[in-house]
């Protein structure tokens, strides 16, 4: 095979170029063997590997070659443990080695908009910062194998209802602070092979046609070297599609892309050279994958699960553990309550669903952990496939419940409740979950539940239980995970991802979901997740970055190299945990960084850097968060760019988003251009009146004219507030209403001269 | 003086015509004397005259003639008492006419949007429907004097901040169901003689030329046939706003205004039809104040004062009332503390502030009515004119609470905390009030507040005293109306017009207010007050339409006269109220409307109705509040009218936003024209699959092109919810990709076929 790309441009003919820009069928890319090209596979992710087998029908949802499963990345996320993220990822290459897979599709790095949507549970994080740390690390494991990736859905794809026409209305600010930037950290430091596109329109163009998304932004700003491929079906108007930078239309269109490329080309309104740009992108990638590819490769399934496990267990979070009725004693009787004890709900439905290599159940993984020393007791307490109450299996589960000493309740949501493809409404659990918590806890103080769900829920129940653990949807090994950290074997050390609320209402997207007819507008713009709980000061069931350890940790000092440096500077902050319990634990140090006065409307804070640190008991390390222009930084959009206003910051250090036990404040300084704005005859006093330059013309001007209006009078003689706020607001014209001795022609005499100069806006 | 405005037009020159166009000075028009043109004067309002003596300063804010001080708009907004706000009107019409001033300048209808805003004690409510109730009744009792008003600031004119300059970003839906029906109310129902446009700019377009708002809205859409004044200096381009429908700038522009509509009248860019009409408009009023003109008029200045303690007594609202701690028995020792208690703060800053023909003193009130029975005792408590806690008067007031048997404690907003011309950054009373109340209720168990504001305040010490009377802006009889009330001499009966948030931020707007720069966009839309509370489920600190009486009722029963009826028709409720204490007493019946589903965002309901009905101890009553087309439709966008969705709606009979006592379901048809849709390659399946036309057309051509897809079959044995939702999403083009037998050329064939027969969608 020659690498030669140029060579290949101009051997390959129109319908051979236009031919490579679709599938060849639903996961291969087309050959072209007389130029030896060959076809590569790509297969569904992101926490396994969805490998159709041969002959199955297309989708081919429920019938994929054995993988791994590992945690969803809901729960994945919980872990804020980038190292672990990676480990996955290279699990997962050696997946698509021993498959001859070779691109895997993931991760997604779309925000969590709402807890409602359908596919939160393949998503990380209601935060950009976080949730680009987390896709950058999974990239580079699984490319670290010489597999590709493909970021997705790009973007602003927030919700599964009407996923393939909705066009979502997002301000340019949010676009790029909150939906791009989940991407654009991921992109920037791990170059995924490719990155997939999304169904929805933004701003009125198919994220498939979109040029300022896939060429502007992607290509062009952000740098992305390999291709772009359409989510499957996501393609409107092919042509329009590969102007705007798509290179690569999933699965085959039967031709119909093909000739619309082609035809294009042929009638001129696409220019040949765009097609050899893709083509050429495409080009590089198959050669990588292929000149990657490792023969023989295989990978011991049982170590997988092993690492499975591992993962898991750092991805649960101990929300509530009263009286430390947690970690559980090997002894006495447990009742294990609820039919996921024994058929665990380990992840969602739809395109990333894999068929485990094996299946943990908790109930056997307890067993074994303990069955020598405590008596396990199993009750199926509600039938999981419908959400009616089933009175006898409560009445046993009240029983069962009642001869223990203590009772752990599986409870959460079926798969019915979430799946890639449509929504939730509601963030209950089902009806016959939350009966069965309710009849329990009245005859058993010690209580105990485990959550299985991919996304938050209403927990109008919580004060009726002692302890609640989120196990999410842990992948194949969830069961072996919930017994290690339920009876201690490993300390939990996950904190949410997101905000759990306390009513579905108080969600900032609420008002706006899923939107009307096929618009959905982001009308809480930035204020995504606990920007909008904290800044609102709206008290959440669970706040960000929330979750609790079986050991204790005290931050002793913050400490900043620099208190006083330019935008164009990094900051390097130093934190010391010590872990002040009797147990080795996992602390996760978070860093937020809050504007203490803008003109533009900003969060209260954001998270801007994060460490997880492992400490035996006694000990103490010292944690380093660096920060940089972005750190401080909002987008400008009359800048078009990222903007530092000149100012006090205050860096702060938190247990979560809500418990904040170390700050520091910081002046930065901005370093960008300065930015000059016209005067014009509705430029408010207030605005030009301190201004160094102009303030002593309109001054003058003023004092000149102002003979009798009495007006400057009463403004200098601070005779009231209103009176300084009215003329402080007021237009340079409206002058000549309230004052006899100000004329038009002043007016345009002044304006001239004050246009002279610059004015200063920083 | 001839009424022939075709003649005058003929004979008045351009300049005559121009001149008329803009003041002659701050508060009268030009006079045409040669053809007996007068001149009319136009005075501040709206709670009272603000009338400018001869020869003080332009704006003579703190000089004017003394008039009757009347609530102002927030506290009489809480009578819900329509009667009442017309007799306040007829009292101010025949001031005026005693004044000779011919147009009074309010009432203002702009809703509340942020309890920050500085003027909105000026303003009725969060409710557009109560705001333009109370705003036509109080229209009607000017007018029925023969003296004008100015319906004002029209209109989007939420905020003090930046308010002439900034630029209100608005959708299409809001504008209309918010911020415009509250004056589109009341200028159908009452034809003010003018209204006035306000300073800032509209989706782009400053009020005072803006066309859409002017003309197509105002005159065409509603009818107006009066004239449109500027607010005082709101003119940008006088020629611009003459052709948008402003007719009357004000003040004076020295002639600037003249000449730019000469010129522009002269170089033809202003039809000289386009200036006759606004002269017209002009003249029809001005001869309409001369005709209406009573000679030697003059009113009772004590019976005006007598009028303004009744409805003050009815403009207030008793919050909290533990323990029936009112109404206080006339005995014992009652200590009066804060410097509130001899100097009332009852009215605001501003254009409305009123120079009172008397004013009354809580204290001497009280005095007046129990002082031969109690023993009175007044402490100071703070100083007014500062924030800072004086110990010295706090530990004062703590003995003299001690002392007593029970301590008021009069505290709120200081007059420097709202204004017109500045808004508020926060809701906090001043330290000093807030100290004191806490160092009364340390020593007194027996502590009542009375709130002296004109917009929410927190409360955070709410917890610590018994009772709270929010006394707002109460007008120059403040002091004896809450001096009535406290001593049970009037039976509380106002409840709130406006949801008191518990914290700031709760409010919609928190996000958004005031703005970046000169731009302050509504992204909470039409989720305005109780609107937004209400469906996000945030629970206020007291919530829209609450409020406490001496007394109790019970709603008995609920009747609608028709349950299914076509939206064309009306519909009445009954409702029936009993008196079930030993008092006479007031009750103010809400009728809200809840739209059980919809395809448009709906608040969870909307006020449509009420009625304040007076029952004697065990007396009954049934109210009948009747509902329109309007009471069930939203405005529909795309049909640029308002529309109501067949189907069920609730009607709620509350005595408050939140306690919703009875309920009755009705149908409503539509009977707008059909709207058709055109099916396109993006059309989902879902849209037209259970149409009954594309329908069957649809599924035919599925069926036919399904052999081995498996899509189709998935779905129709209902294999998974995830298949079905993804089916019903996917767009038509979206087929070719799923199913090789699908072509685009079958897919163009069929919309061909489609687009034959109308898509309904109603």
């Amino acid at each position: 095979m020659t690498r030669d790309i140029s060579y290949l441009l101009q051997e390959l003919t129109l319908e051979e170029k236009a031919g490579l820009c679709s599938g060849l069928n639903f996961w291969h890319t087309k050959p072209v063997e007389r130029l030896g090209i060959p076809s590569i596979m790509v297969t569904d992710g992101p926490h396994g590997l969805r490998k159709q087998r041969e002959g199955s029908d297309n989708l081919g949802i429920f019938d994929s070659v054995p993988a791994t499963c590992f945690p969803s990345a809901a729960g994945l996320a919980t872990s804020w443990n980038r190292e672990l993220v990676k480990q996955v990822g290279v699990a997962l290459g050696e997946e698509c080695q021993a498959e001859d897979v070779a691109i895997l599709l993931g991760p997604g790095a779309n925000i969590k908009r709402s807890p409602l949507c359908g596919r939160n549970f393949e998503y990380f994080s209601e935060d950009p910062f976080l949730s680009s740390e987390l896709a950058a690390n999974h990239i580079e494991g699984v490319q670290s194998q010489g597999v590709g990736t493909s970021l997705k859905h790009f973007a602003a794809n927030n919700q599964e209802h009407r996923r393939m026409s909705t066009n979502v209305l997002v301000d340019e600010r949010t676009l790029r602070e909150i939906y791009l930037a989940s991407f654009e950290g991921a992109v920037k430091k791990s170059q995924p092979w490719t990155v997939m596109c999304s169904y929805n329109q933004v701003n009125g163009d198919f994220a498939a046609e979109n040029k300022y998304l896939l060429t502007d932004i992607l290509k062009e700003e952000w740098g992305h070297t390999g291709f772009v491929v359409s989510d499957w079906g996501a393609v409107n108007e092919r042509a329009d599609g590969l102007a705007a930078g798509l290179e690569l239309e999933m699965p085959s269109s039967n031709g119909e892309g093909d000739r619309k490329i082609i035809d294009a080309v042929e009638n001129g309104s696409l220019p040949m050279e765009a097609l050899d740009r893709a083509v050429e992108r495409l080009l590089k990638i198959i050669f990588m994958a292929v000149d990657h590819k490792k023969e023989n490769a295989a990978y011991d399934q049982e170590s997988h699960h092993q690492l499975a496990r591992k993962v898991a267990a750092e991805s649960m979070v101990l929300l509530k553990n009263d009286e430390q009725i947690l970690p559980l004693k090997m002894e006495g009787k447990i009742a294990l309550i609820g039919e996921f004890a024994k058929k665990s709900r380990y992840q969602g439905g739809g395109s990333s669903h894999v068929n485990p290599t094996k299946l943990d159940s908790v109930y056997e993984e307890m067993e074994k952990l303990a069955g020598n020393k405590a008596s396990l007791n199993y009750s199926q307490g509600y039938q999981l496939d419908s959400d009616d109450i089933n009175h006898a299996l409560i009445g046993e589960a009240k029983v069962a419940a009642q001869n223990a000493d203590v009772a752990i309740l599986f409870v959460g949501l079926p798969d019915r409740y979430e799946s890639e493809g449509y929504d939730r409404t509601h963030l209950n659990i089902p009806a016959n979950h939350q009966a069965l918590i309710e009849a329990v806890a009245s005859v058993q103080e010690n209580v105990i539940v485990v959550l299985s769900n991919g996304s938050p829920v209403e927990m109008p129940w919580i004060s009726q239980v002692k302890a609640v653990l989120e196990g999410y949807l842990g992948g194949q090994a969830f069961g072996g995970a919930v017994a290690d950290l339920l009876f201690g074997e490993v300390n939990p050390s996950g904190k949410l991802a997101e905000t759990f609320p306390e009513q579905l209402g108080h969600n900032p997207s609420f008002l706006n979901f899923p939107g009307e007819g096929d618009q959905v507008e982001y009308k809480e713009g930035i204020f995504v997740g606990y920007r909008y709980y904290d800044t609102k000061k709206i008290q959440p069931l669970f706040p960000f970055g929330y979750g609790l350890s079986y050991t204790t940790f005290d931050y002793t000092d913050i400490m900043v190299d620099k208190k006083d440096f330019a935008d164009t500077e990094t900051v390097n902050v130093h934190i010391t945990v010590k872990n002040t319990g009797s147990r080795a634990g996992k602390e996760i140090v978070q860093v937020y960084v809050k504007d203490l006065e803008s003109t533009a409307f900003r969060p209260e804070k954001e998270l801007k850097g994060f460490e997880k640190v492992e400490l035996q008991p006694g000990e103490e390390k010292t944690v380093v968060v660096k920060l940089d222009k972005r750190s401080f930084a909002y987008y400008d959009v009359a800048r078009k760019d990222w903007h530092v206003e000149s100012g006090e910051f205050e860096i702060l250090a938190g247990k979560s988003s809500e418990e904040i036990v170390l700050s520091e404040k910081v002046v930065v300084h901005c370093t960008s251009p300065k930015f000059t704005k016209v005067v014009t005859r509705n430029t408010i006093v207030g605005d030009i009146i301190d201004d160094p330059v102009h303030g002593p013309v309109i001054q003058a001007a003023l004092q000149e004219m102002n003979k009798n209006s009495g007006l400057m009078e009463a403004m200098q003689e601070g005779q009231s507030e209103m009176m300084i706020a009215m003329m402080k607001y007021m237009p340079l014209r409206a002058l000549v209403n309230f004052n006899e001795h100000f004329t038009e022609e002043m007016l345009q005499e002044i304006l001239q001269k004050l246009n002279k100069t610059e004015l200063v806006n920083n």
